[in-house]
């Protein structure tokens, strides 16, 4: 694998640059832009640049539409339902997060269900918008089935991630940003590429036996969920997951389960939907809704020293806080760059091929 | 093992007469039963009668104060921090949720943290409490360290449960009420009772080892999180655990990680404490602050029924909805009464001696 090193401006340029094509106003460009920037930024390639030309096929087919129309269709003081009138993702749930926040600017908290949407990238950019507002940040997703509930032979779920962001005081926010299967596909698509066996537990056939064959949801197997079988908690993982799918999905009126239109353009959507589009679920809440802020912050920094300084089984391996990890990725390719893989890259200069636009 | 069958009856009139001993008010006296008589019910027997006795030890040790002053100390139109006065979680919660419940109705929902509370019973409870208003319920709440994060040797966190109900039209209600490592504490028991091995994955003994003894608890190892090692996403359900014990005690002001005080009255709680109690989060949304709920229930139908009726591995083993065993031991249990072991027989025997009150 070789990796070509980019600035952030030169990545920001080029991502800009294909939504402004795809027909996007510069608002939506820029934000767009700025969503996949904040994954490559963090260190999670497989939701940044790697994925603009996925959008982009999806609007060629009409699945995506650059210029939606979005708005709220229902709402109190501080719940609300936005119909993203299939738009970016990247673009719907940025909306409905500054709704979410404005509620709770107002009234302490604010929620809202996201029906019409798309794939919206790292839940982790939509909650830290209400971070750096002294707020909390929930942000959960629903996604195409890949999953397959306990005891099931069926993929009925999508990784369905979900995401809980805190603000700090000295220290970065804590942030949860998690896929609730046992492993994401990505981690899969790597031990494809080296040619490795996966571990027992992130897979079945299609038969439902166990496998440790990386290809096995191309043959028609399915992810298992965060507990990989019954005796290590499945359940568990599948009712997380199905928590992110009603929140997301069952309470806007966007698709859910099995009938979640697929992100990959080549699979075509349910033809029997039960909902429109795919569904987000956002939230905030005002720290000082609950305590002072400076009395949270503080307690929350002794938190994180005390779960950092715990003692660990291998003395070189520090128990790590989440979010801390990508916060260092950060601050780190903020100055030096970021690496991306030559795939990637041919993949993006094809697609600056197809649209008119400079190479990379 | 033996079972003596009981009516909820006679188990309630127990409980209730327990907890008037301890000098609860009639009211509180009953939630209190009711709380515990629910988890028996519900086929949880591990938090109902069973735990009656722990609580009249931490009453006596002055660690649950009978008669407490229960009251918001914080609050905006959606949001309140509650001061549980040392009262039993099993009266505290309640309050707390019912003030949720109140703010959802006039503003679409309500979230409240709690401090100064104890051991609140079983997450389904409370979350319940908004379902039956048509409201999706939340709860969660911290407990003393049994559980070692990814990559230390030292219990940090709690079993730390989460619970998200919602309600469903000609269905139960789905309640995912779970645990966030990856077995209970009442698993390793029931091992040791039938001197079995447990799964490798469920704790790691003293040394950071991974181990299948169940009495490794007892010898000072550690359970481990939901996914039990970092291949299999132990992070995750560390993560989850990280954010119940945020959202429960350092919003609230109670204490948290390795400060919150043990639920046995035989281990003190630590010398330095860095908040008031153990902490709870509860929350309440109103389903048609989203949609009309006639839609959110008829699509939560068809949710549980595609579920239902997935393929399965095994056709002996059908998907199970989350909170559906649970709702059919309950019909069933109303019928033909509650089964209690021995051994709890016995216990709750030698405490109504104690009390002066009639055996059960």
């Amino acid at each position: 694998m070789t990796f070509i090193n980019f600035t952030e401006k030169t990545l920001r340029t080029f991502t800009f640059t294909v939504f402004k094509k795809m027909g996007c106003t510069d608002e939506h460009a820029t934000l767009a832009a700025d969503v996949l920037l904040r994954s490559d930024l963090r260190g999670i390639d497989s939701h940044g640049v790697a994925r603009l030309s996925g959008y982009v096929r999806l609007w060629e087919k009409k699945r995506i539409n650059a210029t939606p129309n979005i708005k709220v269709v229902h709402e109190t003081p501080t719940t609300a339902t936005v119909d993203g009138d299939s738009g970016l993702g990247l673009v719907v749930a940025p909306f409905a997060m500054t709704i979410a926040i404005e509620k709770a600017e107002k009234y302490g908290s604010g929620w809202v269900a996201v029906k019409n949407s798309n794939h919206f990238g790292i839940a982790g950019y939509h909650a830290l918008m209400a971070v750096e507002k002294d707020m909390i940040g929930i942000s959960m997703t629903n996604a195409s089935p890949l999953v397959a509930p306990t005891y099931a032979n069926e993929r009925l779920l999508g990784t369905n991630p979900m995401c809980y962001a805190f603000p700090a005081g000295k220290y970065p926010p804590v942030i949860v940003d998690m896929a609730t299967a046992a492993a994401a596909n990505g981690k899969l698509e790597i031990a494809q590429r080296a040619n490795k066996d996966i571990p027992d537990g992130w897979v079945q056939d299609k038969e439902g036996n166990n496998s440790t064959n990386p290809n096995e949801l191309k043959n028609g197997g399915s992810l298992l969920p965060l507990g990989s079988d019954k005796d290590h908690g499945s359940h568990k993982g599948y009712g997380l997951s199905a928590t992110v799918d009603i929140l997301s999905a069952v309470l806007s009126g966007a698709n859910y389960g099995p009938w979640v239109p697929p992100f990959v353009s080549f699979l075509e959507p349910p033809s029997d939907p039960v909902g429109e589009g795919i569904g987000h679920f956002l939230g905030a809440m005002r720290v000082d809704g609950f305590r002072p802020t400076a009395d949270f912050k503080s307690h929350l920094d002794n938190w994180i020293e005390t779960f950092k300084n715990a003692k660990t089984v291998d003395p070189n391996k520090k128990v790590i806080i989440p979010g801390e990890p990508e916060y260092a990725f950060e601050q780190e390719r903020k100055q030096s760059g970021i690496p991306i893989i030559d795939v990637v890259v041919k993949d993006l200069n094809e697609l600056a091929d197809k649209l008119g636009i400079a190479h990379l």
